[in-house]
């Protein structure tokens, strides 16, 4: 596993309400590690992005016949990826406080594992994932501090950071999620996480 | 080679104005051969089926970000398919009259290189594909009766049945292409043909 520093970085943008976004967080680390590239993690938020769109919701659920299909490709994509599946009631969920302990938490090495577990709240579990009553016990279970962290993700420079990767998005051409950036080079949608990391990788002898 | 008639058939609909449909056309007559599934070809019309979802345009037109990227992927979609590759001058060509000739020779054993051919005189030559004087030449290079096959293209029997297969689109809750079905599962985009065609495959010892 190559994950030191100088290793090539993987900018991985992500939403918790977002369905796809859940299958390249539980599947994400292993992969990276498999190819010896790291993962920036980018928590933002897509509500923002949709609305500079013309869209005042999630495109899943304002085309009726995209998110019919897309409950039924969620179905089979699980089953694909081997991973737990459970159609959330309340679509999209709100995650703006799992983002701000997110970044709350950058670069810190438990990141991976809370992301993953805010995921599974919300599409194995059908639960609420935007309150501390929700996230303290996932950060417990972490063996986390969690009052210190959620104190951390309350604070105005995380929220101000939140809204800076978000008009960072923005100006970047992200409409959707999850996407991955090399550099300049976009991959958007679980389907190019692979390639993103193939593209990524150091090349092997 | 199993593609007798008691094989399974996936149903393969597509449009040759839309850019994904190209690589689709271009991969499925082998990649269904490898998995032992008959093609059925339904060409359909996505300008009503983008109409009646409340857009006037492609949705690779209206959303300039969705569009830049989609130009994108493209280069490096055909390069991880081996596929010739130059971006159309008009996007999305109109194709009114290939479709039309792909369903007058329905059931035929020529569709497949007739669809390919039109294919990459869009995606790969940036030519006009909606002319007599732009596909006979494919057909005649082909061995086919070119004018023959266009005067059925041109005929009111084949018409309303390019208005069907729209309609029978739409009923079915396509909203863009490609589309595959095999029975009432859907599947969207080239990314799920491979996953399509395993759903369709018989069970193998």
């Amino acid at each position: 596993m190559n994950t030191e520093t100088h290793a090539p970085a993987l900018e991985f943008w992500f939403e918790f309400g977002s369905n796809y976004s859940y299958l390249s967080v539980m599947r994400i680390e292993a992969a990276a590690a498999r190819q010896g590239v790291r993962v920036l993690w980018k928590p933002f938020l897509l509500g923002p992005i949709f609305r500079a769109l013309g869209m005042d919701n999630s495109p899943f659920v304002l085309q009726k016949e995209k998110g019919a299909y897309m409950w039924q490709d969620m179905v089979r994509e699980c089953r694909k990826y081997g991973l737990p599946w459970q159609r959330p009631s309340v679509f999209p969920r709100l995650g703006v406080l799992p983002l701000r302990v997110a970044l709350a938490g950058e670069g810190e090495p438990w990141v991976g594992a809370f992301c993953q577990a805010v995921m599974q709240l919300n599409f194995v579990h059908d639960q609420d994932i935007n309150s501390e009553a929700a996230l303290a016990p996932l950060l417990e279970g972490l063996g986390l501090p969690a009052a210190e962290i959620l104190a951390a993700a309350g604070s105005d420079a995380v929220k101000a950071r939140l809204r800076a990767h978000t008009d960072e998005a923005r100006a970047r051409g992200v409409f959707g999620a999850p996407t991955f950036f090399m550099g300049e080079e976009m991959f958007w949608g679980n389907d190019r996480l692979d390639d993103a990391l193939a593209f990524a990788a150091p090349t092997r002898p």
